[in-house]
């Protein structure tokens, strides 16, 4: 069960536009609206979705928050500045592991945030179980409404799967055989030796493991082992010729 | 060491601005312009900053992204898409602790962003250590340059309070800045077209940036770049012995 997002009397169309776009991003789609200034639907607001408004369920308006959040169990205001009331204060990624364990046991979880520029009452605030404080540059804290959105719904989203895994995607390629590797490794070998590289024998051995770790790290493909000894042959081999 | 934000070819005034803002409501403040499309300084840009591009130090400008990270040491390319090169995809999260461990060692960081339709050209990603690719609702994930620069921003931002403990072991020598990386790869290149590697003319371009690809992933250091001329030396320069 998806968090709702509920906006509490915006003032701009492109905001709410704007809010719609980054939440759809994330995968939530039940926007609500307290009491929109410009009325609802609203044209600057379908343009400024790039199209989330049109792909999700229909925009459900209310007269006040508290009819907003009726069905949910548990929502949290969002405010930029603190206020002097008794309420657990969130992170936007506590906030989002909260919502996550109720909206597994089936409970409505919400976001709420307020007017652009004078944010949420107190009366508003009284109603939601906590505050979510989003932390910034104390010396420039302006995020707009879009912003605030965008943050709670990456970190409910991010909050589904905490495993996503370093990939190094090989394309049609496969990471070479260590023997393959090896192979290189041996024929580089004979050609430094060839060359003069090893000035001083005692620090051969040294010389050589630093060489294999540098190649070995990056975690080489069956194809760029065919470069590297295409690259061997190229720069070695003519020295052999007559 | 705060990461650097590096925008290759932005084309909208307001998107810098908007870039600069979000950049700056989490503490980062270096911000540099690879080519933008109508120039430097720009008004749209000023505008939609909010403020931040007047309180954070002058923007860099340079002709291209080669220039723009020279002094880095570790710089991720955001894509939307998968490219064909085998490059390390790391999540925004992950990106960030990364980064946040090479900095704290005093390596210089990047994340690098593409122009806003276009996203970055291959030969650009090929200079970049790695990837980001950012999740989102696999049927809607039209972010915008501003949204993509705030997760980044953000996922930095929230790497400030974890704790470390493995840092990357590079002995008593330093990764290597970009530049010097791109020093060794010039060489090499010189030293291949006089190999007679690039058989095929066409196919150049290609094979230079799968070379380059394979080298910049594994985070060369100082000591290994050192050894890695040495050995091109050892390879290649004993054929211009009469």
């Amino acid at each position: 069960m998806q968090p709702s997002i509920i906006l509490v009397n915006p003032q701009m169309g492109a905001n709410i536009g704007a809010a719609a776009r980054v939440m759809f991003n994330f995968g939530l789609t039940d926007l609500r609206l307290v009491s929109p200034r410009d009325g609802w639907p609203n044209i600057e607001a379908e343009r400024n979705s790039a199209g989330a408004l049109e792909a999700m369920p229909d925009v459900q308006v209310f007269n006040t928050l508290a009819d907003a959040v009726a069905d949910l169990h548990f929502v949290l205001a969002t405010t930029a500045r603190p206020r002097d009331m008794v309420k657990s204060v969130y992170t936007p990624q506590m906030a989002s592991s909260e919502m996550r364990k109720r909206a597994q046991e089936g409970m409505g979880c919400g976001f709420v945030f307020g007017a652009e520029r004078t944010g949420l009452v107190n009366d508003d605030i009284a109603i939601c179980h906590g505050i979510i404080n989003i932390p910034t540059n104390p010396d420039f804290s302006s995020l707009n409404l879009g912003q605030a959105v965008l943050l709670c719904a990456w970190e409910w989203f991010r909050t589904q799967d905490e495993t996503h895994g370093l990939a190094l995607p090989v394309g049609d390629s496969f990471p070479a055989k260590l023997e393959d590797l090896m192979g290189f490794l041996d024929r580089l070998e004979n050609a430094l030796d060839d060359g003069g590289f090893f000035k001083a024998p005692d620090l051969k051995p040294t010389m050589l493991r630093n060489i294999r770790a540098m190649f070995t790290r990056s975690g080489l493909t069956d194809q760029e082992l065919r470069t590297l000894h295409g690259i061997l042959s190229a720069l070695a081999d003519t020295k052999k010729r007559p």
